[in-house]
């Protein structure tokens, strides 16, 4: 069988993408492939593609941002989904999650594979639980072949990576069971996972048939997400038993991972208290063997609903700055309905907003000059240059609008006026 | 001459005000009242005021927000800024500042200063810059006795506190221009005292005449913010040294305001990397004795125009769990045009979550109490509580209506559908 891209990184083999990536991240092919052979980092490609934006996740790297799109049962319109691709990869996602549910999510898949640039992952379990619910009349007569059959067909797509719930055991569930939560399970694969098992008093398939699995994905490369099926869904619920013993089990898995020759990395929460995300980091990295951390949020309040980009961003950032190495963007619609486009645009930014205090935290020497570059710009009262390096040009622009001239002009601004600080320094200057 | 607040507090006394802001923030007068006496809280409060919201600001306290509003030469508006007080009133504002420096801003503070049930903070040196102008054709002419006239009647009309650029003199500016910045100097007032220093070759008078400006400030008690005009404008520039020798000496004037009787907190940035942030407040909290803090932002980023509200959450988010005390929001439109009240609002909510997650991660019981009231709703699909509990109802209603039903509709939610993770969870508890 041909390698897997952990097997040729760990072989010294320098692939193209390896290539392409290490340059970009500016580090060498062979640092790049050290990170991957030692599971530090991942590259989510599947072998039947060639993405043109392909990234790489993990530590030494600069940190990463995921979009989630996809219908539900309540909203379907391929076409939207197919604009949600582009707005999120416009405004700067590294790669998108197609978390589909609803009528036709084959086709949905499809056309969001054709048409990215970027790594594309799915949770194979919502396609397997939807046809359950389709043929057999529900998602609990779902089977185990259903669910390799799911999954097998996804790699042959061309997925790129899975997040899989095999950390939602019978004995990760009974230990919250016996630690009682606020909120239960938060997670859609986690929740569906759970009712299956307590319902059929079977264990995760995902969890038994892992070796399985992990074969099927080696054989078209794709990348495992560990899933965190107990992440806290409540500040009370957070850094609790269930969620560490979820953790610890994930990290075995990844281990077996690795040693099946499949790239891994672990998803994590969630709702955290500020002053505990370090720890949470810190945690996954030592139960995982410093396997790359793939965080939700972490929301730092619950009362944010409508604001939850903003909540999010303040733990990614946090995060990130902790070593967290990709973030799952939240939109501002998050806990209250399905994300529109603008929902998209809104999430990804906050998200790299957070991604870039991350890299700066981390002392990420190209950030850093990015950041220079763009307060020399305002310095230079050059509104141009701050425009092309803006988050968002046209949004810039309208601000800028606002004074009555052109975006571009410079002496005007309708801040400050005559005592704006900068241009009274640059006549100091000038007089000195 | 009657006590201040500070003194009153010192001599055991529980004035009207102690006495409900105690039990809003769920102490006794007698807590409260020790805080204020060790300068470790503020209640800014002018003498000749009553407001209906005050507020306490510091050690044991919830967080506290700033919202700024006020005039320009090129937006001058007094509705426009009655409305942006009522915006930030609504959305949670514990403060606000009135930082006009257009035409007729006399009248501007006046309309403010009536219609305030919050405290009303203001900087003096604009007024006198402004007047400057207009009299001398140039704010370079200002003199000590201009400025002392000014603050003698922002006193008089019932400004709450004053934020006075005293720590812009001479040597600090020395500091700075021994070890050059990217971005000079960006605070407002603090720019205005650096050119005036340097083209009069004559020290700083918030400096030289503080004494006198005391007297005036304890016979209104009007609590003093000592400004941070040489804050960092750039993250390369923070926690510099032209930084720290002002706050250094900020530290010391601190000192001298408790001991005339004068309440009294510290400005803080600004721009600063994530990773410098709580050792900024613990600088801070070292150099001036506990006194509260009060940061702009920080500002993780220097690139987020356009989205400085975010930028600023996350810093302010980092500093108020590591023992900030009172947030200056921060809107989108920072750094490109005077805010409108869409931007009020945002920043207002934006630095409300900031305020909150410091408040959770500092252990604050009933912030954690509100969260969690919060989170039994969302278990319980209490849409109803949600919305109540909510920052911004009006959205919440907007987001919840996508989905087609009336907002309240218990089972209706266009995320999940069938698979929603916590309908899922309570079916099992239902069959368990």
């Amino acid at each position: 069988m041909k390698k897997t891209l952990l097997e040729s990184a760990a072989a010294g083999v320098i692939t193209e993408s390896v290539k392409k990536i290490a340059s970009a991240e500016g580090m060498t092919p062979q640092e790049l492939n050290r990170l991957i052979a030692a599971g530090r980092a991942v590259v989510p490609v599947n072998r039947i593609k060639k993405l043109t934006q392909p990234c790489a996740i993990g530590e030494g790297l600069s940190v990463k941002v995921n979009a989630n799109l996809g219908t539900s049962p309540a909203k379907y319109d391929n076409r939207l989904e197919l604009n949600k691709l582009k707005a999120a990869v416009d405004f700067g996602a590294d790669t998108v999650m197609d978390l589909s549910i609803g009528p036709g999510l084959k086709k949905t898949r499809e056309i969001i594979l054709n048409n990215s640039p970027i790594p594309i992952g799915t949770v194979p379990i919502y396609e397997a639980a939807t046809r359950a619910e389709k043929k057999h009349g529900s998602f609990l007569k779902m089977t185990a072949a259903d669910l390799i059959q799911v999954i097998t067909e996804q790699a042959r797509e061309g997925v790129d990576f899975f997040t899989l719930h095999c950390g939602v055991t019978r004995k990760s569930l009974r230990v919250m069971e016996t630690h009682p939560r606020l909120m239960g399970i938060v997670s859609r694969g986690g929740a569906i996972m759970a009712n299956w098992i307590r319902t059929n008093k079977t264990e995760n398939p995902l969890f038994t048939e892992f070796a399985q699995i992990l074969e099927i994905m080696k054989t078209y490369d794709v990348t495992l997400s560990l899933g965190d099926g107990l992440r806290p869904g409540a500040l009370a619920d957070a850094t609790d038993r269930a969620q560490l013993a979820e953790l610890r089990l994930l990290g075995k898995l990844a281990e077996q991972a690795r040693r099946s020759g499949v790239q891994v990395m672990i998803e994590g929460p969630g709702h955290v208290p500020l002053n505990q995300i370090a720890k949470n980091v810190q945690l996954q990295k030592k139960y995982c063997a410093n396997a790359p951390f793939y965080v939700l949020g972490p929301l730092v309040c619950d009362s944010g609903a409508g604001y939850d980009h903003i909540t999010a961003a303040i733990g990614a950032g946090v995060a990130a700055a902790a070593g967290a190495d990709y973030l799952c963007f939240v939109t501002p619609s998050e806990h209250l309905s399905l994300p529109d486009l603008e929902d998209i645009k809104q999430g990804v930014i906050a998200s790299r907003i957070a991604a870039r205090a991350g890299d700066i935290a981390r002392g990420r020497s190209r950030s850093w000059e990015l950041e220079r570059r763009f307060s020399q710009a305002r310095k230079d009262r050059d509104w141009e240059s701050q425009l092309s390096l803006s988050l968002d040009p046209k949004l810039f622009t309208e601000y800028r609008n606002r004074t009555g001239k052109p975006a571009g002009t410079k002496d005007v601004c309708s801040m400050c006026d005559k005592f704006c600080s900068i241009k009274l320094m640059d006549n100091l200057e000038d007089t000195a």
